[in-house]
């Protein structure tokens, strides 16, 4: 049975002078795009050429907030205050939306960043907090989670319009957690794999773990990287490999999880 | 003939740990607050908390953003692309949205701040790239421009809802300027002396100028300063001289100018 | 037995157009200055004033070095790697060298601040760390360290030049850390009882605990704070008290703890 | 007669995530490395590495101060206090001298950077504020000036030890100023030529304008970049030209000019 499904990555990491990633090639390979908000990384230069591109190409455009550390690319976990969490978001959100519809789009979805997302995986209060924060400004945005982990979960009980997303890259430990980078293996760097594996997941709608396990989950979009060559290889592998086994590349629809 | 008047001030100019002007005591006195928005001032947590405050008092929330530069205050000129002059209102005007919405209220009006404001005061067309930036986000904003100056212009040729301003604590050159704060006399340090002249001003629809000319001029809000104590008595001073003149306090109503 | 004390605080806290503490009221009181190096408060601006200031007064001048975070005022905990905490300690400690000479004086000792002096009274390895980067710049500097906490063993470890500290206005449990700060009686808001503390606590070279036990301690120097009115007060009644008691105010020498 | 040549390099322009340059390949074609300080880009990590890299290869360290302006990288003009722009040399420079210290080696020349070189280069007294400035921290200090204009005059008064500098890919006018980019032939692309022209400009101990007038002027050092692959292809072309030609490479003396 043929189905369809969602490609995203992560964009818009400029900052100032400096660049990050090769976004041109990824917006010609996904149907999704993780904006940054200024934050992290990103400014409003940044995200207006970003959004701008997105909309030529009929890229999605999500908000992608992070944690207010530049030095840091918002992966340091920051043990804040639930309501500076929120306001965090809110305001990152807001930013994206005025962004978005200078360009002419919209933003449709929202993804947590780096060390906010981590901690969101394993906190399900913390993730609520800001999800929550962003459905009060955007009711109808589509919440991005990591399938399997304690975001979906948060979603599933906001009851909000929600993406499931795996790692085309990445292995999974046998309770759907991701295989530690220090380990061997965690990373996967030859397309062919990458792509095998996610035509397997998509078509089996599990995860598959390391050893082989297949936990069923549900599977709307999955994440590409972009900040290296063979990451561009990657997404453009991964792509092509789910087309020539008939799944169609098609933007998620956002129904509840 | 009875007239109404708003009065306005800067607000939310904490930052982090640091706090700046007594913005209670200002809500209070003003229909309308301009809220920093995060690149020249002011944060999330400054933005969320005094946006609170102003929706419990029925303050009008004002948009104010400016240069991103912590460090100047937003006080320093900055040759910037059209483009990234817009994108920078863009995305404070969208945080602020979002910030508002949080605290239960929506982003009335925008004033420029600092360097930004005297630069578009000066310059028509810098004016009228920052207000096209704000009203193709939020098309039925209330502009709030200088009276006299290149903005109020700006505003006139957008024909959008604007909000003539004039201040309370500043003395005013015969071509509508205002006096170099480095002259004597240019700043009005006495309560009584600045609430007279508001009085004045209001009544007859003019600036008067330090020699005593009166410029017909529309006049919609009277801003007042807050980061001092002496500021906080001038503002309650004016507030009183206009009330005890039967001249009535009332958010601004935004026609084109 | 006549003993002398020295009194510390952290200053320059200020940065851009914000002030935080009455740093002139300070400088009068205390004979260390711990002056915040433009990371987590202070900019260039305010560390040449406040060192300026403190030549002036005779004050002996301290860098006082902390995470690279405005927002949170470096009081959020940031797991860095041991060469980037290293390589933070070094370039605030330079900048302040440079900003002492210009104003005549010389960073004669260190202080880490907020949460990472916080992280390394509890882990040795981190307080040495940083202690080591900042002695491999300036070998004589002195190392001002909590009392009683991993800070103390590491410097011990070192050999250096060391200053233990104490809190004026602050409880301390039986194992000589702090009372948690949500606690009651944890922070200490009588200026009298702050000073008699004090008294009691420098005749005896012991901490003495809420529960009444003394912690046999070496005690070179008080911390006071400086950012409230009524911390002004306790750190002048600190000052009385010990001179009242006999106890002669003077710079801390060093000597290895 | 053979005499010899410094060749320079701006480096260490990351930022946190974000590289910039590919600052291995200049370390092995420079004789000089002027490394940015952490305000208009750089921090405390990148510095590090440049400055260990740096001093593996026996390539002068030079500090390289900006404005601090992340997101302008210190090429927007400020007009800031003489007093707020000497503190931030100090700043920058004590920062530079930690580092370097650390890394085993030794601030041993200072270059502006940007917006703040360019207006040095115009204002002798701007120039002489941040070299006084630098030259009160660290007397030995050599000052990199961009030869012809008003900073070589400044040094000059200073009596300071000086290296005069040119460029290898800008085409000058016949006052000795530099092209302005916007004008076609600006910016020299071909390595050949811009090889050709060094070559015979330190030769002569003359700039060379593009109408083929020859400005007699000391010439210690030649700028090179390197923040793009066709640049660092330049830098390898001018230094095998020079040494072709039988001009020694040999980091500048220091000389005052």
């Amino acid at each position: 049975m043929a189905r369809s499904i969602d490609l995203n990555a992560d964009m818009g990491e400029g900052f100032g002078p400096w660049s990050m990633g090769d976004d041109r090639a990824l917006l010609d390979i996904v149907t999704s795009a993780n904006i940054a908000c200024g934050l992290h990384a990103g400014d409003w230069d940044v995200m207006a050429a970003t959004m701008k591109n997105a909309v030529a190409k009929g890229v999605g455009i999500g908000a992608h907030p992070g944690f207010a550390d530049l030095h840091g690319f918002g992966r340091r976990r920051m043990d804040l205050p639930r309501e500076t969490l929120q306001n965090l978001v809110r305001y990152q959100l807001g930013a994206a939306q005025a962004m978005a519809a200078a360009a002419g789009g919209k933003v449709r979805h929202l993804k947590l960043h780096g060390a906010m997302a981590n901690m969101a995986a394993e906190d399900a209060d913390m993730a609520r907090a800001c999800y929550e924060a962003a459905l009060s400004i955007a009711p109808d945005l589509i919440i991005m989670v990591l399938a399997g982990t304690a975001q979906q979960g948060a979603a599933h009980d906001l009851g909000c319009a929600t993406a499931c997303e795996i790692f085309a890259d990445r292995a999974y430990n046998d309770d759907a957690t991701l295989v530690d980078r220090s380990l061997p293996g965690a990373v996967i760097h030859d397309p062919d794999q990458a792509g095998a594996r996610m035509v397997e997941m998509v078509r089996d709608g599990a995860i598959i773990t390391e050893s082989g396990k297949h936990i069923p989950t549900r599977i709307d979009t999955i994440c590409l990287h972009g900040d290296t060559p063979s990451a561009v290889a990657i997404a453009t592998q991964v792509r092509k490999a789910l087309q020539d086994s008939g799944i169609r590349l098609a933007p998620f629809t956002g129904a509840p999880v």
